[in-house]
């Protein structure tokens, strides 16, 4: 089957182009010594997760502890969850998942701590938890180095758990003096910090700049996306995800609507200007989506798509994409060679 | 099982508001005459398009064959599809979904409608095609009242397909001149307008103001949202669909950060000012929403949340929210009655 067989819309990923893209950035980690622990939560795919691991990845990301079931289900060995988990019901979920994996798990507060620490004791195991830093980003995290060594040293206390080391995302400027800082006063409690993790795709080139950091977590670098080309960690030529659209309509000279809208492409804009870029129109703009159509302005466009032609969209943010679909279509020289469901999709909790 | 008993984040809806809500705007259309054709992309759970149809509904909306054929499989009849249906892979579905329900379709162009004419003369079917008109959206739709006359013309003369009146979304003002001025050209051709079909749910309440428009589509008047309460077309207590979530952060003493995101609010504005509105801290601001991270400002609450709280968030838009859930959860007075599998999410195509 070609890929002018497929039904639109269809995500599509040029597998020559995502193995290219495992490789190069698992070749750039070792050569820095940074170990590669790459964010699932990109693909949600069990297969890719493979394919990172069998390239040289310690092992991988979930971002909710249902990806990490169905990766463990899917017999991956490693998993980091840097969440705080928090309530029974997911407590219960992760002894039942650290029974069968190895898992790592991060928190930023003295209450998620000592939930880790009630559950992981009664069961008799001993969960890794590495304390999450904000080191810019103002999300999650402790907000000094003290804090962290605070923390650092109540969960090396608390039963069933062990400090695993400490997590930022994203590594910015920030972060090797803040991660210094922390593992100085660690260190006076006479503890060590052996894991560092850092994360982030628009930086991923940079990692090796913060030699505190010993392991990253980057997604993105599979697929790329507007958001990766613009921050310039990817070139369009990488780009290995697609969205395959139909022109459905023509109502002006101005105007064509495609078959993708936000159920297809996502409403994230990310700072971009526009829903996505078409690779056969470069000058038209994806002005507008409702759920299912997407505006083009043709304006500055001297050829023009008629109605029934399929036109190519790099997405803006290819996480929350592949997070829409069912099943991603993989692609060699124009040749369908696998469809894969997006077997940890909807996994929200 | 309680509702307190479910984990997070968790879509949930209150049975009785949202039978009340079917029943309100059915008794206002019987009340004028006007049919009711639900649009189903807002729930995508056949189980709730029964319900509208045991009310009084004529039959449902689908925005893709793919959730009409999932609704058929669920026993439903009558189908309305108005989308631009293009490509010999749909136009195949088409046929075989029209051979076991009644359904309908609308085209803004000829293109379209000789893709449809070819399938179902093939098949020896006769398919009801109304013509879209843009009375303002400036989405697709015919221009102007000529335009879709020509259309009407086309689509009558065109073997396998049957004029089936003309089509809009939203009814607007503009919407009773265009539909006028369409009929009576159309009329001047020998050919009856028996059904026009408005829609929208903002303005749901001003359907009766246009009496040239015979049925209304509206999705969200089921569950109602943040956009739906900023029009004015549902009051907050009657809003039937929140996602419950859990407080999983509180980094600092004016951010808590909660375990929904991107992934299960979507990034959806409507041109509102954050992303959900917090039913326990209403003045809390929704600022920020990464994939599985949601961040409020606490600036402007005397009370705070803690850790391990469960906060209830109604989202800015219900479609693209229940289009991210596997599954909805019914309640009534606390009690949890049922859970119903969003059965055609995820159906694009």
């Amino acid at each position: 089957m070609q890929i002018a067989d497929l039904d639109t819309p269809v995500a599509v990923v040029d597998l020559d182009r995502l193995e290219a893209n495992i490789a190069r950035f698992q070749t750039y980690l070792d050569r820095h010594g940074i170990a590669n622990r790459p964010h699932i939560k990109t693909h949600k795919i069990p297969q890719i997760a493979h394919m990172q691991l069998a390239a040289g990845a310690v092992g991988i990301t979930c971002q909710k502890l249902g990806e990490a079931e169905v990766m463990a289900n899917a017999g991956i060995a490693d998993i980091f969850i840097p969440y705080n988990i928090v309530g029974g019901a997911k407590l219960e979920r992760l002894v039942a998942l650290a029974r069968r994996a190895s898992i790592s798990v991060t928190a930023d507060s003295e209450y998620v701590v000592r939930g880790l620490s009630g559950a992981m004791a009664a069961a008799g195991l001993e969960l890794p938890v590495l304390v999450e830093c904000d080191t810019g980003l103002g999300r999650c995290g402790a907000q000094t180095p003290s804090e962290a060594a605070e923390l650092a040293l109540l969960i090396a206390r608390a039963p069933g758990l062990r400090f695993g080391g400490l997590m930022t995302y994203p590594t910015t400027d920030a972060t090797g003096p803040f991660m210094r800082e922390a593992a100085r006063q660690i260190a006076a409690h006479g503890l060590a910090v052996d894991r560092v993790s850092g994360g982030g795709t628009p930086q991923m080139w940079q990692a090796h700049r913060c030699p505190e950091v010993t392991e990253h977590r980057a997604g993105m670098y599979i697929y790329g996306d507007r958001y990766t080309l613009k921050a310039g960690a990817i070139s369009l030529e990488r780009c290995s995800l697609t969205v395959l659209t139909t022109v459905v309509s023509r109502p002006t000279a101005d105007r064509a609507v495609i078959d993708g809208g936000s159920k297809t492409l996502s409403s994230d804009l990310l700072g971009l200007e526009g829903y996505g870029m078409c690779m056969e129109y470069p000058e038209a703009r994806l002005y507008s989506l409702s759920e299912e159509h997407g505006q083009f302005d043709l304006s500055r466009c001297e050829r023009r798509p008629s109605v029934g032609d399929r036109v190519t969209i790099i997405p803006n943010h290819c996480c929350v994409v592949s997070n829409l679909f069912n099943e991603i279509v993989g692609v060699r020289a124009g040749e369908v060679e696998v469809v894969w469901p997006v077997a940890a999709r909807g996994a929200l909790r």
